[in-house]
């Protein structure tokens, strides 16, 4: 790339790494979970039966039919997508810092919640990309906080800094 | 549960609390990653366009079509699940540690690794049950790094410490 070139995945995006400032908040979905898609899921990648039959759940420390962590860490992807990751100059994540699974998610569950900016930093190491810290929070229908994470996220810059 | 009756989950399994000692380790894979599983995880959860699109994975920072990282992550659970899981007292998870996406997976990749048994303590309010602390490494075909993480998991006692 060159160096007085505005990077060329930020033409039409809304939020360019200069527009995660520490502080900022973006609201997440919401987002209902039902029974299918918990099942589905846990076919797929996660078969405990606490996630793939009610009385199984009902019976396990989870207390009903609960999405297993991972498909809740994949819904919150997705509610990122959707509030504000699909209009950004994402280039990718390259870490999680912690995700805490606070409280079942379980079928018929609507989640929403918040996706929040702690640090930004230009990286050295690769002139037009900032490295973000984000954290967000999930919340359920009672307003119970059901999971908290911090990941790093790389953003393209709009404009460039200039090579000095 | 009476103290006396042996944890109902594990008259039928190999892995118990008790054979979760420190230091020991469970083989992961192969599990071969291909291009439709990554198109169809990211439709669902993270449709950037470098886990749709083999052109726009190309010409991003993860060189190829990329699974995205919580599908690593989700395989990283099918594995483990494979692995031991299926065959244990497992009671679900806490919380991830962290998690550490070092080199794409891309498609073709066939990922293999290890699950290994960092700490292990019984818990003082769920008689019966233990916090175990797994840390997994996944590799490629070419013996590289692409996953690291650990997380905590509960699991079913064997056999009931008597209440002295």
């Amino acid at each position: 790339m060159n160096a007085d070139t505005p990077n060329h995945t930020s033409k039409d995006k809304s939020y360019a790494f200069e527009d995660f400032l520490p502080g900022k908040t973006f609201r997440l979905g919401p987002y209902q979970v039902n029974a299918q898609e918990i099942i589905d899921f846990a076919q797929e990648f996660d078969p405990q039966r606490m996630h793939l039959d009610e009385a199984a759940g009902k019976a396990s420390l989870l207390g009903g039919l609960a999405a297993s962590g991972w498909h809740i860490c994949s819904i919150m992807m997705r509610m990122i997508f959707d509030g504000y990751l699909s209009d950004s100059t994402s280039q990718g994540a390259p870490s999680v810092d912690f995700v805490e699974w606070k409280r079942p998610v379980l079928a018929g569950d609507v989640l929403h919640g918040t996706s929040t900016v702690l640090t930004a930093r230009a990286l050295n190491s690769r002139p037009g990309i900032g490295l973000v810290k984000l954290r967000q929070e999930l919340f359920n229908q009672r307003e119970e906080l059901v999971t908290a994470s911090e990941n790093l996220c790389f953003l393209g810059m709009r404009v460039k800094a200039k090579q000095i």
